[in-house]
């Protein structure tokens, strides 16, 4: 990139936030902790929060201690000082306000999933490409260390050729049928249903750690067909349909050769957040979950075969940031942490004239690779 | 069954074992072992061993105290002091053998793979049936009291609708390139790879717990084509082709509604004897992993919330047979506990005129799934 | 207390940090996250930060956002602005500083080991009680959810009658001969070694859980008995004496008749941040180990004792404070947020004009523990 | 030894077994399992099984296919084919037995604890030297394959210079108070409680993979008083004293300048037969866990340090015997193995002239520890 790209060679960043419920919180919590564990960095200046109203925006504003804000997301474009546009909105939103930011020649940071459908994301993706910003989505799950980690040592070939990845997101938060109706049983407004809210990053890990995929084929399944709906009063009188899928899975095929399963849930009852991999290579493999995100369980060849098996690691100074967070290894990060790692990506690589990924690119693929699984339906 | 039934209704069953390899030895160890931890079962009478020469069968019959041999198996068919002809010969005798047995009146229990390919397990499972004897099939996983108590747990709706089975079994012991050639790895000996060597456990085990299976999509890879032909004398000097599978994967629809996802592989680089399951239901979900055969994890709600989780059962005296093994629970039984279970299974079918599972029906139906694995390879 | 209590009643409590180490960082990371977290709690208002050079403590100013700093931590004692003196000091200023805070009538936060010898904890305890301000030693791994929760359980009789503790705290940071000397291996510094360093945290831990503990016998042993010198050039020429404990055991009773196992290494070979604890009842038991903090193992009898054994516990939404910081079981928090739920505990009963624990009576409590142990050393 | 030493040479030794109750059952399986998985060892011909009774003998006899039994043990002393006299009757008959079998030149096996108390132990060790026959315990988590090789690890100097054993061996069976009565809460029957029970295992462990132990200081402490007494109706009237330990504790320090921290107890909720060891050395580490008898967890520094960590080692074919019985890792040995490779271990050294341990010298030096725990005290 050149001198035109905004920000380029810049310390700071002007931050317009957009939303501020969960993830809203979320993004503020780590823009804050930013400065305070990598004072280096490129840093954000999170200068005016946006939401649907006055009452809301002001709220923010206040708790978060950010200077302004607005209930018109639109004042924003205009203002020079602001060189990101980070969507925290309702998916039905993205579309709209993303392309606007990118017309706007604003860096577009944007909560997946990117829009409601695939095209809604290609949109997205190729306004970015046409207005030439960058663009971030928030696949955070990247951004653990022991992820990273995971990442270099099959990059550097340390596990050989991969033959398999095996990468299962699980959880239970719908798994009971009288679980209130809420946006995301509706495909109108959430797009899928567990296949886009957790799949997007079972395909995203998948494309981090061994590469395009080529081949899908796959089923989605709705469980539970209709939930109690809650009503102004807070009392449940009637039932609402559910239109998206609890549970999907696919084999896939990856272009260097490995195959691939892949699945999740909503519904899987005890599981809570299991967003799990594993990566069997020719020489070695690797083992992680997210509910034990500190760690990594690696296998590779010891000299002495009675020495062989799997070897759990603790993310300590070793390995990539966890050093700057906490001073020891055992001693664990968060949730929270990600998207710091997050965000540090992605502000330097604005700074650094090269959008960092995941871009808007990387959204359409894994977007593109849900529909395949939907498409496929082998079974049904 | 009526009395015509051979060995109804009888304590002692006279068995013909026929084959004196690695399961041999397992089979003698489990029918010794049988008398001694539940000595007033049905107990077996192992009469005569037959190998392929005099040689071999006389050295078993000296090494395991078995009072008679012979090197030509069809001399048992006509002792009418033998009930059970046991098979563990390589899988391209038991056609033939099961075939003679079972026309002579003999129950036939044989190791799997019953048959070298479908046509030949179909072949065996009309025999028994015209012959009105019993059959069974050594799928001994079935066997661990883990597992038991799991089906029974399902079976009696604990964990209630059954919606998604997961079940691996991954190893590695194929997973070098230099592993040299054996008849493992040639389709007219072994039939299929690793979906026949241990994808014959996973679609077993899914039937055991869950039921049948209507609907298979798959593939099979293989990841080694050539492995190293060790010479007669113990050199090396060239290679030899490999002609099955080293790896593959099954989304399957079951006849209940679940659905399931299927894998195995012999070259699973660090997996040891990874067979594992988990089955999802709509109330409570089960973990199993035969490297920790002596627990089960289960996930039941509790009356708190707060104290929902995972509980890691170890069988002990409340589940099934465990504590007849051992007297405590924390105390494990092995690989060979689960032959000596499967082992009472048939005898006290017999005797009670009614062949107990898994019978010649389910080696044949679970042939018939892995070769829809093969049909559908939908990535390929 | 009444409202001549400092900062009774406010919402927002004036905090002067002292010391811009790694302490000093995490301290302000928690106080910045602490409004993003519990927006409605008592906030802190840090007002001035304090170290040993004016570049230090401007540094630090600049880089935490801090409003003021100083070199002098004494003008900071007259400042009513200022409600809590924060010492992130060494310990060897510990007692000076803290000393006067309590006569300049703030509340006073101090990391632990609050004195280089217990007489030193002595005098700030006394000091803190006759000024009748708050204190407030960071042991921050009370904090921990799953840590709140097992006390909660604990403390409502779920788990009977306690019968034992087991606590342990082992790293291996100074497992290697060849790490160089630095002030934790010096006794006029540090006081004890590890027995100061975890074995507090182990007896905190203990007393918060069970209770007072009336019996201890134990023993310190030293490993390594001197360490490379690493010179003003960064090269090693020569060595330092180690003349505090690489570590400690200690049986103890507690007053209400529960046994104790307490152990703790700094040259534990593989163990990292090894603290765990076991709490067996007459009726349940606990398991936790800081390694995987966002876990509690909980045994309690089940309707069915089939279904006995100890259930892996994934904070969430049900318990101490979880819920505020993710949203769902299974995305884990880390060492950080044990800091915020310390500091929002510390300043609530500030508040609310009642010091919560742990305060210095706590802190000296654990001192006197320590000495029992070095004072017993029956092996040797 | 020379040629005067019974059994010298010899491939088959006859043995003599008194008491049919479990442990008499275990040994029979472990007899008749040794010549089924090391055809080529030295073999047992057990050639009469005696009891307290006629009946009691003739039935084990028969179930166990034994060619003759008696109920005059005594009658076993003159019988010149029988080698070895398997002590499985109760404690108070150790002694005796153990005496007269040493005066008549047999080989003595017996089980813990050898005597009531330790002058008994003290008998019976005199007796053997003094009559120069084999001696040997039944400590048989000594010959786990994990266990075999972590010593075998130890000796190597592959962990270094050992720095610290911790043992535990924790089980609830006697947990809740309504537990009834029986012979193990009788000093003067089963001598210690907890502490000879299980404690004489994890002593006898210490002392196999560390070495002689000079220091000790420990409790033990009794946590139920009575129990309830079952009457010869099988009903409960009344209650019975129970006068031995129900949990111990002890801080050792071995002669090699290792500590140790050992403990015990019946009394667990929760735990079951949870026996585990950590080895700290240093350069590395071992875990293991009964409960998880086919894994070793060993920790190692590795060449790259971002790898460090305990490695899940499974048991397989290149470590001690464990592919004796199974063909490959991941498949697991139980109790009963271990049984039969403590026997094949006596029986080799026999013909090898050689006793090997444990021997009645290694059942001496742990009943003098036991004592010394109860000596100490110093909590109570």
């Amino acid at each position: 990139m050149t001198d035109s790209w905004r920000g380029y060679g810049k310390k700071t960043l002007g931050v317009a936030l957009i939303g501020s419920g969960f993830m809203g919180t979320v993004h503020t919590r780590a823009y804050k902790a930013l400065p305070l564990t990598f004072p280096d960095a490129v840093l954000p200046d999170v200068r005016v929060v946006a939401d649907a109203t006055d009452e809301l925006a002001q709220s923010a504003a206040r708790r978060w201690e950010i200077p302004a804000w607005t209930s018109d997301w639109h004042s924003l474009l205009d203002d020079d000082s602001i060189d990101i546009i980070d969507i925290c909105a309702p998916p039905n939103l993205h579309r709209e306000i993303g392309l606007a930011a990118a017309a706007a020649g604003k860096h577009v940071y944007c909560e997946k999933p990117l829009g409601v459908n695939t095209g809604e994301t290609a949109d997205l993706r190729e306004a970015v490409h046409q207005h030439q910003v960058a663009s971030f989505v928030g696949f955070n799950y990247r951004w653990a260390p022991a992820t990273i980690f995971a990442q270099k040592l099959i990059a550097e070939g340390k596990i050989g050729a991969v033959r398999n990845f095996r990468g299962a997101f699980n959880s239970d938060w719908a798994a009971a049928a009288d679980v209130p109706w809420a946006w995301r049983f509706a495909r109108n407004i959430a797009g899928h249903g567990a296949l886009g809210d957790v799949g997007s990053h079972v395909f995203d890990m998948a494309r981090f750690l061994v590469g395009e995929i080529s081949d899908v084929v796959g089923y989605t399944r709705q469980v539970v067909f209709e939930r109690p709906l809650v009503g102004a009063n807070g009392e449940i009188t009637t039932t609402r349909e559910v239109d998206n899928d609890d549970e999907w899975a696919a084999l896939v095929r990856f272009e260097g050769g490995a195959t691939g399963l892949l699945e999740g849930s909503r519904v899987a009852t005890g599981s809570k957040t299991r967003f799990a991999f594993e990566v069997t290579g020719s020489i070695g493999s690797l083992r992680w979950d997210f509910e034990r995100m500190n760690e990594l369980e690696v296998y590779l060849p010891q000299q002495d075969g009675a020495l062989d098996g799997f070897t759990r690691v603790l993310m300590g100074n070793p390995h990539p940031f966890q050093g700057v967070f906490v001073p020891q290894a055992g001693i664990g990060i968060g949730f929270l942490e990600t998207k710091v790692l997050e965000i540090k990506a992605f502000l330097e690589g604005i700074s650094a004239g090269e959008a960092a990924a995941p871009t808007f690119d990387d959204g359409l693929a894994v977007a593109q690779l849900l529909d395949r699984v939907v498409a496929s339906n082998p079974t049904q």
